[in-house]
């Protein structure tokens, strides 16, 4: 099995890789100083550690794109590249004591290493107009659904999951589901979060991974799934795993493991987790603004029954 | 010869690279923030790509070293860890029409990894009150040498290279002598320049590189050098070469090369150039703040008659 050299990017939290028809991963992710999206590429995970980045987008210098951007995801679909990023207007708590961030949308028609060719396609409405992050979005049979964090005021916590089909890449169809909400033990650590949805298919469901708990060494991973058959807006068909699969590994210094994408390795088969953790706990400051949360990438495997097999956060192994 | 993956690490500039007698790089660099200090060390020069880093030292809420912390070095001198850093009270010009950087050094006799071992030695003042930067320093036949750029009213251009003995890590012991100002054709495009010196000793030589003009593709590095059984206190010894010895390579997108450190490969033996450089010259908003200047290592060679050579700067070739 493929090995790689970990941290694989330093400085980037909220990490998504899309390997693309034309040879290239992208990768992009939250930048320490929250104020731009930027992509890189390269033809293997390996080589974006080293690849050039691109700044595609400034943050606004007021208004409701101005401050904290956030965990970027790039997405190809029918022909077209899209950006879904989390912004807000301030860095204030808003009356429910949360962030202020909305989700937003970029479009590229042309070359997606080149700003001039990004376009924005505005604010990703939703019928509740509360704190919202972190969304992203999947194909099947023909419809496109998009999956996001958001803050309920009636429900206790920061953010729950939801899922609702979209007209466009922009514009949601249908209401939306709320698939999760903070409720566990693990998911209630500190702060009541359930964030950073990822989704994946593999034999014949979906299975969909979030992030938990306070964004320090509690912060992890519990995890979702649903036949592909099935209705996907329907909540009660997915069931919830009621344990983190992948969560802090103390003995290695492994912090706070989440905010996960899936990729492929460069055989195209095997199966890649792409997360952020730290190495260290004793932050000083707002750790918001402590920078050194960094990408790793390993392998996974799926076991006899389907379910996939996530391990534990590797250990540094760069010489 | 050792080959390396470039660009070694994106997004630092003004790189300093010194391997220690514990087996490990250390680095550091400006941060695209300009608001910290940061440390990686690995037992490999590639390692320094995934290298987590430690911030040992943030900029101060208000007063001299408070906005823009440009160009840190670290030095292990007679049993402690130093770093010189150039650091300013405000981002506004002064009535030369300068940044007001001054210089500044930090001490540690514990773990340098640490912020808590790191104390602060105050500023590093010199006769003229002036804009200083990029300040180095070399041991010599029982002397401690300090080299680095300042401004002269007196003399044209953003600043010119001197040269002193230091009584310890941070107080000069002799009056500085000017080594070089900006003159040449290669040394004024756009702007008056020169700055970022660093010193290598090879045969019974010393050579002192330094970049001169714009920071965009003109810039570019120069270099003096002198006899080791010369007084390096006399600036009639130092002799300028009239010609850059490394430059900017339009045809392989590499723009701007210098601000140079030396090292050495891990057989100890091999001479490697550590400098940055950008792939882009249409930048977009203000270069200060575009943070694709990348760190790039290349290997060199010594010519017959103990001349460095050191080509041009390589492409990348990260896959």
């Amino acid at each position: 099995m493929a090995t790689y050299i970990n941290p694989l990017i330093v400085q980037r939290a909220d990490p998504y890789i899309y390997k693309h028809t034309d040879g290239y991963y992208y990768f992009t992710a939250s930048v320490p100083a929250y104020d731009r999206i930027e992509i890189r590429r390269a033809h293997t995970l390996a080589g974006l550690a080293h690849a050039a980045p691109r700044t595609i987008w400034h943050k606004h210098q007021t208004g409701a794109m101005s401050q904290l951007i956030w965990a970027p995801e790039i997405h190809y679909l029918a022909g077209k590249w899209y950006i879904y990023f989390a912004a807000a207007a301030t860095t204030a708590f808003d009356t429910n004591g949360m962030f202020q961030h909305r989700m937003f949308c970029l479009e590229c028609s042309g070359d997606s290493m080149q700003e001039a060719d990004w376009q924005e396609r505005g604010q990703i409405k939703t019928p509740l107009d509360t704190f919202a992050l972190d969304a992203t979005c999947f194909e099947h049979a023909g419809e496109l659904y998009y999956v996001w964090a958001q803050k309920d005021p009636q429900i206790k916590g920061n953010s729950n999951l939801y899922i609702a089909q979209m007209s466009n890449p922009w514009t949601l169809k249908t209401k939306p589901v709320m698939l999760s909400k903070p409720e566990l033990s693990w998911e209630t650590r500190i702060f009541w979060v359930n964030e950073g949805p990822a989704v994946i298919h593999h034999g014949d469901k979906f299975f969909l991974t979030y992030s938990a708990s306070a964004t320090d060494e509690n912060y992890c991973m519990g995890m979702l799934q649903i036949s592909d058959q099935a209705n996907l807006l329907d909540a009660n068909q997915w069931q919830k795993g009621q344990q983190p699969v992948f969560q802090s590994d103390l003995a290695h210094q492994q912090y706070g493991p989440g905010h996960n994408s899936f990729t492929v390795a460069e055989d195209d088969q095997t199966d890649i987790l792409v997360y952020h953790c730290r190495d260290y706990t004793d932050i000083q400051g707002d750790p918001l603004y402590d920078p050194n949360r960094h990408t790793k990438v390993q392998p996974f495997t799926w076991d006899a029954t389907g379910q996939p097999d996530f391990g534990k956060p590797v250990p540094y192994n760069y010489q």
